[in-house]
């Protein structure tokens, strides 16, 4: 399929098959997406960025790394990664971010809000969406203090990263809107979907069960 | 009322009501204690890790710091905090993190097992027990790398942290189960409740009610 482009600040939702690829492209550069994650058959079960950081023991994942669902089951596997810095800590911006970090009195409905319109039709609650696995989100982590920073992303238009689905998904994907994430520029989100082959989506659910 | 003893490798609830102190204590020294917390009139609202580390800047919480839901609103503050070394980055353990990072081939149910069934009389579903407060647990992270350890806790005897509700909670507790996070020794944990008068009560109300 050709880039879908998610336009500034918005988001949007869709499935996503196991063995498929998802490709999301900073069209411009310096730009954040949001990426959540649920199983298709089951909304209970959700991407974890804590059993994710325990099994692959890193804050840092890129190609190679597998996303972990709450249940323990593997949901997504980075194939192609041009950056290699992403952020799985914290959760999308919301109403209440700006309100809290950036004073605003008429806030945005960031990220989050976002999410929420997109995945309500999929049965998706606002109290399931929670830490999300940020593409292209620099947020340098002080090993000594324990500090973090939100800064601007270090990617160049056209870098991107791709996961290969190991189960069927519900995907919830944002360009980001929150200010400090993208260094004041809002811009534009592209992504794509490879479709699987039949023994690629075979084997994605084979190893998907035998992690499980 | 006197300190409560949780056995070791297992887990309670309990109700902590809005200006009370929970007091976690490691009674014999490097022990771990995964404290979640849910608002005690709609279990849909849950300690966030994300919210936290985004809203405070730091993955290293201690005296001061509060601890936010999932709605953005403050749920507990540190108050007291002998110790400062502890992880809001990971999942309790559970029967899946035993058999994928120990290879057990029988294993225990964790501490995710037990607040399962602590927190079953609540209401509270297995797949809303998400990141956890682990007190005492020391998880390092190289920010150069991203890579993270799971060491022994240095906690002794005595050491102490304690939190004070900022609405009516449910809160799950545990002594951790798993062999990394306490070095090898299933030790107890120990905790204790102080009353609150009914002027901290409605002060701590009228300040999550500001925050929200």
């Amino acid at each position: 399929m050709p880039p879908v482009t998610i336009p500034p600040r918005s988001g949007t939702a869709f499935r996503l098959a196991a063995g498929e690829v998802l490709i999301v492209i900073d069209p411009q550069g310096m730009q954040v997406a949001d990426l959540i994650a649920f199983n298709a058959d089951d909304i209970g079960e959700a991407l974890s960025s804590g059993r994710t950081l325990d099994y692959q023991e890193t804050i840092r994942l890129t190609t190679g790394a597998r996303l972990w669902s709450n249940r323990s089951r593997v949901m997504l596997e980075i194939v192609e990664d041009s950056i290699g810095l992403h952020d799985f800590l914290l959760t999308p911006c919301s109403r209440e971010t700006f309100a809290i970090c950036y004073d605003d009195h008429d806030p945005h409905p960031g990220c989050f809000g976002n999410l929420c319109a997109a995945l309500a039709p999929y049965g998706v609650a606002p109290d399931s969406i929670g830490n999300a696995f940020n593409c292209f989100m620099n947020v340098p982590v002080d090993g000594e203090t324990g500090r973090l920073k939100v800064l601007p992303p270090i990617s160049k238009a056209g870098d991107h990263i791709a996961f290969r689905a190991a189960m069927d998904l519900v995907i919830g994907l944002t360009a980001c809107s929150a200010r400090d994430s993208n260094g004041g520029s809002f811009k534009p989100i592209d992504y794509r979907i490879e479709q699987a082959t039949d023994a690629e989506r075979q084997a994605m659910i084979m190893a998907c069960l035998a992690h499980g």
